[in-house]
């Protein structure tokens, strides 16, 4: 059969296009300064730190990263495959073998999704199945870490199997694939459209692809994961001309109309099904390696096809590179830092990088996204953001962004907004991705970081829309309990699970509704919701001297272990931890837990006692690593005790732990995480710690002075101005507080304002 | 728990918009005449007519239409079905069980699809699933046809189980429903997502349905049926409160992600899965009916709901049956004709508006609609418009608009080019539908549509654009043999099935192409492609005298029988039929096959010749109801044929036979078409035949001359003229056309040219 004539109209639009892409260059006196050399992406991506090594764009649509796992969710006998978890991210570092490179990523999760449009090079022997590591056969390749290479932006590995150099780059919306070979023979590109993260049997919905001419292939997939009902469209174009190309449709095909008529496995250019894998074939007769620029649009593949255009027009790998490099020098360079050692340097700017992984952009280059209503929207004075781990990212991340990333931020608001504006409950997100809500854990804690921009003033989003916003949220009567927690004061046990925590949190979010209702000047509003921000004090057992949980009518739960994280109405977190948060009324929760003294030794018990391994043993997301005591920095409920010693005027001990912490929590190579990044809340964690502050208290403007590690850090603000934090004595031993100056004067206090960083100026630490 | 709390937003968009409406009204001087007290949309609905009953607006994209089957396309044995065929439109007038409503159905076709939205109305115990006609169980109703009625626009009957008056009429976008009950107890509407016409397992691939509100429901469901990638988005209002709702969802789930934590089957407003049925319930605390409308879009729900608001913002049934009804006297108005008795004007008038099915509109009130490519288009100087049977509508039912829907063609014409700048093939529609290429049927009969259009000037569209769709589309090596057919001179048998009825059909098909580049002066182009219009002699056997099939080699495939229809190069036709296909070259055609006395005897055999039942059974679309003799008119490869004797010089045979067919092939009451309507072919065959004239060669400007069975007809043009027929002696006995006067003066000729139509004027037919 003669060969499939290939359109040209897209060759020639992308062709048309390729003249006007100046605008993608930065400026910036930052350039030249090499602050990408002191990330070092691997960290965190061996066991829980759950990051990816691929190539990203500052808050990029597309994460290009390599999967080392192929591992179904559910295994053959049925069972739960613990490698799920693993495999948030793709990538473990103990791996040798791997699947291909895919699109889509999440960062330093504890759940995971994504993993779209997976790419393999390969060459002689077409294999389409991506087989298993340490078998024969299959796709998939052998590599070694000593052929590996990354840095943000870029990514590079040698596939010893096919004995191709993958080298991967990304815009914000683009992957650029760039494959060398040794070899001259023909290589074909596997486009595995099964592939996902988290994969089961029911979790591809549909995929559709069409070979749109000799170089430009288009489709989507639609997915129902963790995200439910998830569209992702991809245009992909090849620097080479497609020889022959063809799929296999893998489901079992009960009806295929008319379709039947044409040899559809070869050559023929409409692929449509559940379960596909494509490939493309490419004459080896020259040296040149083959480029791969790979879109995606949340919208369609005319909006991707449109990104690829705006973003990456040219065959230019290296420019796309460069160009990425010095947006992350740029966004890097907003916190410069002196630290004692390179080490210190890499875990710092390690850590801001992870910062800036989510979340992530989502819209195309033309404003247009797909909005939770699955209707397409235009961003209209915003742009649009997602993934949102709120649970997560409330307590340190946004705060950050707060300061070296307000516009982004106020974008961020803003898309939430959009969030609740489209949401059928009427609900700002909980944990939402790829125009989904997935209902991941509790609180609702977008009205933390509505009320966190709105005291730092770093949003112009409507004051009435937030509040009305905020005001919807914590009245979604059927989520988490909400109805009774209205009517009776708390959450009761008898009412589902985690009920201490989902008191508390709520507690914590409603303070936050009632300083914005404060704001607007809604003093009934704030009354409210002020008495609603004490209903945390309903699980305080006097008893035992934890926050324990209660039934319906009043009488607490018995059989009460303070230790367990299971079974005692607390998640992620066992009753020591959880007791603690109370972040907006802390001088109350001191009274209740019986004043100052009381409450120092409880957190000295808290850091010193040895917790049984039994209560470590599997308890999602704690490892010995990420335990000091019974405190547990490798998740995120107990983030905000170590500044606690400040409310019951100790601070040299807030010193002294944060200071541990950072030294035996964080530190270089692929294990310097000691639990999920949490979409980059352990990362932010240690930039504000690093600096020597941290926002106890998000929705407040204050922040608790802990003790830097850095010799200086410069902040370079939006506003033009500059705060600089600057140390005197540091060094590993010096890790008390003598004397803080803030530009000259004396502070007489352990915390710092907002508004005192936004000013510019110097905070000098004289350490002892 | 207490009850989930709706959203307004919506309701008060919808009542904000019910003032701007009236825009739809028509104003005609014709607008008082009844005219579809004449449409009887029963005719057609017993056996093969596969016509539907329900409420449609002209050319509308919701056919909201009883279904009186729920048989799937497999059986449990995993035999195919036959009813699968019978169910095209998914009603039979035989069966006494109605399934509920839905609101997508072909008119007439002879392959299924939709069935899209299935709604019905319940009392008293809710049951979600169909059950089985003539079992107990199920929400399925017994129906009679004495409490059933039908008219263009409206739809009624009495669900016997619930003593329920249901009522339907539609605008373009909007199917209305009226629920009457006599019981004042709750009743609940079941929307069954699962329901589809040709149904089998994997047919549905996603369903999403969010409740808005207390009175909108919105979603979509995606399908792979005939149309593989098929999304149709909904939004459906209610005229009273939702006091409780619900879903099942039947898959085996195998991942359900942190929905698990809701009630998600009770009052939860976000539903999604593949197999969802959901029901509403509503209190019945009055005698009111209970009012639904159910708005389509191909885009978008926001689409479908924004359509709602356009054609129906008001709560006043009433008024869009009475605003449709006029729309349907207005288009049946376009052809005033007198018969002989009611019967002729019922027959008439009922296969007038079986050309008025479709194409269908297929866009948005704003222009936008879903492309081949999947992606959302705005049509530009044009409305869309989808389902393209042009195997069969190239025939009549195009030429016909091009007469009295002019506008309509025009923009089909360019949907047509829009469907080919979509695709991936660079080909014109073969038999399109919904955003998709179906692939049903032979040759690239588009052309004949566009060829038609140039010939009578009733597009606007860029003839380079048209000329460059149809060389693309004729050239596209591996549909069909098409490389072979231009290599050999014809589809040789060993290059695929029916080759001699490819070749044949190509054949004219290039013969319109060289029309329309004679039109554009490419004098090369009309050469290469008038050439190609000879390729039909390839096929011809002077041993047999028939068209043969031929192998590569170019000897003739043995053991020919040219009665048989399968297996025999043939499609739906035998070789009697199709030997006789060359409506472009007709008189070499005669020369070909021995001259004019040879032909007249070929034709007269065909006629009276008695065909074996054993060519009949088992032959899809022919039944010895719609035979005479061995012509088949229950099919369309013959309907040029009883013309033919115009050629010969026999036009009394052409004359007795139209009238015979006219006669005994067309009737009233449900079985009164003796095949499939064919998207409205059937009876533009009749419409024309009717009017004594009929376009034997679209592409050309010819109308070969028959014999008319009204006694007059006005065509109303839409350049303000009228083209008017006149009979002197017409009744039943005198079929044989004595002498014709055009304008006074006699025509000398058995043919009219489309300019004499067009320039209004008076045919009158002397009958003997």
């Amino acid at each position: 059969m003669e060969k499939y004539l290939f359109k040209t109209t897209f060759l020639l639009l992308l062709a048309m296009a390729s003249c006007n892409m100046d605008q993608g260059k930065l400026e910036s006196e930052d350039q030249k300064s090499d602050y990408i050399s002191f990330v070092d992406p691997f960290i965190g991506t061996r066991n829980m730190g759950h990051t990816y090594p691929g190539a990203t764009a500052p808050f990029g649509m597309v994460q290009l990263s390599p999967e080392t796992n192929s591992e179904p969710m559910y295994l053959e006998d049925g069972s739960y495959n613990r490698d799920t978890y693993r495999y948030c991210s793709g990538y473990q570092y103990e791996d040798s073998t791997i699947f291909g490179f895919s699109h889509t990523h999440f960062s330093g999760t504890g759940h995971s999704d994504l993993g779209d449009m997976l790419i393999m090079p390969v060459s002689g022997q077409l294999e389409l199945y991506p087989g298993k590591a340490g078998f024969e056969g299959g796709y998939h390749s052998g590599f070694s870490h000593e052929n590996e290479f990354s840095e943000p932006g870029y990514y590079s590995v040698q596939l010893d199997k096919y004995d191709i150099k993958a080298e991967l780059t990304a815009t914000e919306r683009v992957g650029f694939h760039k494959y060398t070979s040794q070899d001259e023979g023909t290589m074909h590109i596997v486009l595995d459209m099964m592939a996902n993260i988290y994969h089961h049997d029911d979790k591809n919905v549909w995929t559709f692809i069409r070979v749109e001419n000799d170089t430009l292939v288009t489709g989507y997939r639609q997915t129902n994961g963790w995200a439910r009902t998830k569209m992702v469209y991809f245009a992909m174009a090849f620097s080479k001309p497609i020889s022959d190309y063809g799929h296999k449709r893998y489901e079992d095909v009960i009806y295929n109309g008319f379709y039947r008529r044409f040899d559809e496995e070869n050559n023929f250019p409409e692929m449509a099904g559940r379960d596909i894998r494509a490939w493309f074939s490419f004459d080896g007769n020259d040296a040149d390696p083959l480029l791969v620029k790979f879109a995606l649009s949340p919208v369609s593949s005319a909006g991707a096809l449109n990104n690829m255009i705006a973003e990456a027009p040219d065959w230019n790998f290296d420019q796309v590179k460069e160009e990425t490099q010095a947006k992350w020098n740029q966004e890097l360079s907003r916190i410069q830092v002196e630290t004692l050692d390179d080490t210190d340097k890499t875990t710092f700017y390690t850590a801001l990088y992870h910062t800036m992984l989510g979340p992530i952009l989502f819209e195309d280059e033309d404003g247009h996204y797909r909005g939770l209503d699955q209707n397409i929207h235009q961003s209209d004075g915003f742009v649009n953001y997602t993934i949102f781990s709120l649970w997560d990212t409330f307590r340190a991340l946004h705060p950050l962004f707060n300061i070296i990333q307000q516009e982004r931020n106020n974008n961020m608001v803003k898309s939430m907004l959009a969030h609740h504006d489209q949401s059928v409950h009427s609900m700002l997100p909980i944990w939402s991705h790829y125009a989904n809500e997935n209902w991941c854990m509790i609180g609702y804690h977008s009205v933390s970081v509505l009320s966190d921009a709105v005291a730092k003033n770093t949003t112009d989003a409507n004051l009435d829309h937030i509040l009305e916003a905020c005001l919807n949220t914590s009245n979604v009567a059927y989520f988490d309990a909400i109805d009774s927690y209205r009517e009776l004061g708390y959450v009761p046990a008898d009412k589902g699970s985690s009920s201490v925590s989902k008191t508390l949190e709520f507690s914590y979010d409603d303070w936050c509704i009632a300083q914005i209702a404060k704001a607007r000047g809604k003093d009934d509003l704030e009354d409210e919701y002020r008495d609603r921000s004490k209903y945390y004090q309903a699980h305080y057992d006097e008893t035992t001297g934890f926050m324990r949980p209660k039934y319906s009518d009043g009488t607490w739960v018995p059989e009460f272990n303070p230790l367990n994280t299971h079974g005692q109405g607390f998640i992620e977190g066992n009753a020591w931890t959880y007791s603690l948060f109370v972040p907006h009324d802390i001088e109350s929760m001191i009274a209740l837990m019986g004043g100052d003294s009381a409450f120092t030794s409880r957190l000295d018990s808290l850091f010193n006692m040895r917790l049984d391994d039994k209560y470590i043993e599997h308890t999602e997301d704690i490892t010995r690593d990420g335990i000091i005591g019974n405190y547990v920095q490798g998740n995120e409920p107990g983030h905000h005790i170590p500044y606690l010693y400040n409310f019951s005027g100790h601070h040299e001990k807030t010193q002294e732990r944060v200071r541990m912490i950072m030294d035996t929590m964080y530190g270089t190579g692929p294990d310097g995480l000691c639990g999920n990044d949490d979409a980059g809340q352990m990362s932010a964690w240690y930039v504000f710690s690093a600096m020597g502050f941290y926002p106890v208290c998000p929705g407040s403007d204050r922040y608790e002075i802990g003790s830097p590690n850095v010799i200086s850090a410069n902040i370079k603000l939006e506003n033009g101005k500059t705060f600089s934090i600057r140390t005197i004595n540091q060094d590993r031993e010096h890790v008390y507080v003598d004397k803080i100056e803030l530009n000259g004067q004396v502070l007489d206090r352990t915390h710092l304002l907002h508004d005192e960083i936004m000013a510019g100026g110097e905070l000098v630490f004289h350490l002892r």
